[in-house]
């Protein structure tokens, strides 16, 4: 069984599309916010109850909204929905726009992903770099179907998190994929400051963002040359290479 | 100049015992959310303006309160109240209850430390094992005081992200600092199931976490056994070792 979810709203374009698809390798389930929750993060909903309804809008799907997060989506999902279920596969996505680079951080779908896979559940996000309103997410379909499938014939299940983008590209245009890693980048915010009615000041998040990192090995350089990009990605922040660097602080005294 | 936040709010007590410990290092400024921000992860504000007041709460403190998440807060203060000036590090907390294991992908405190580094700014974040709002911040201090220490001596200035969590012990029983690495560690939720006034169901998170990792490399074994951890910390969450074995998706043909 497969569980889809994602953080642009159960009414978006993207989560049809992955329904679609998810459909035909068999039984699906979808746990999917009732309202944009994009930029959520791995946030959960602590201080608030949260509401859960059944809906039916997909065609002989099992599908409910949630009032909270993506990331409540998928605790709700496997804790109560699903509660004792095996899920083979959770898929988060289409999102309306990149994952790429640090943007995985910040995602509602890639937090939905990774909440999964640190429950043990294999689980891949999906994103395709286009933010309009009319979207075309049936282009990179053949593509998610074939990694779908790859990812069910193997039969993991042992917490397994992709990070998958996919250029603005008709399907004939796309070059393939890579399997890279994240590339480094960051916002460079440019907050617009305003009055509100009653002539307080507001702040509202506006920015660029910085590609810092042009090497070949990247998410950003596959999707600027035309591939999708597929990077295997981790909920274990540990930094390695700097337990060493850091053993001085063991000789702290007091 | 050190920047100060958290994620309990800057009323906090935690954080007016970080203030203070930062105060003895030099010029001290504080952008801190205006209420609780507890498990909001990554999460920034797009769909709502932002909210900025200065606040006079901190002897001699140039300090602001923000209605936004903690990401927010190290955003708006980077790239508004500090535009152009040099961070020298961002420190987060005292955090109220243990960001140790997985905690660190769900945590507030964390992730404003997490985007102070990714933005090139060293950070730290501190939590201390009490959920208690009697909890003695002052316990933990000395240590904290030689952590901040250590690294304004070093002087690295790129970006470095440690987490720090702090076991509720006194001073004198706090047996030293392990340098460690984030063990594997789940939650097994457990919705609170009820009815509103309207008799309408409502679900409310809660759970236990479960510790799946028991070796002696880790924070929680470190935190058990009486010392305060230390992980270095990342958010390039590439998963490297996993990149051989994903290539096989680079033969996808369409």
């Amino acid at each position: 069984m497969i569980l889809v979810t994602n953080d642009d709203g159960i009414t978006a374009g993207g989560i049809k599309q992955l329904i679609e698809i998810s459909s035909e390798f068999g039984e699906v389930v979808v746990v999917a916010p009732n309202s944009p929750q994009s930029a959520k993060g791995h946030a959960i909903t602590i201080y608030d109850p949260l509401r859960l309804n059944e809906v039916d809008i997909f065609d002989g799907i099992k599908a409910y909204e949630c009032s909270g997060t993506p990331v409540d989506c998928v605790k709700l999902a496997k804790h109560h929905v699903l509660k004792g279920r095996k899920v083979d596969l959770c898929v988060s996505g289409i999102n309306h726009g990149s994952n790429a680079s640090i943007n995985i951080v910040y995602s509602g779908t890639m937090s939905a992903a990774m909440e999964a896979s640190l429950e043990g559940i294999d689980a891949i996000g999906f994103s395709l770099l286009d933010f309009s309103s009319k979207a075309d997410f049936s282009q990179g379909a053949p593509f998610i179907r074939q990694i779908i499938k790859d990812h069910l014939d193997v039969g993991r299940s042992e917490g397994t998190l992709i990070n998958v983008n996919i250029p603005k590209h008709k399907t004939e245009d796309i070059k393939g994929i890579k399997v890279c890693r994240q590339a480094r980048g960051t916002w460079q915010e440019n907050y617009k400051q305003a009055q509100d009615p009653s002539g307080r000041d507001y702040f509202w998040l506006s920015g660029d963002f910085i590609n810092e990192d042009h090497s070949e090995d990247t998410d950003l350089w596959a999707l600027e040359n035309g591939y999708i990009s597929v990077v295997p990605s981790t909920f274990d922040l540990t930094k390695y290479d700097e337990l060493d660097y850091f053993k001085r602080l063991e000789d702290i005294r007091i």
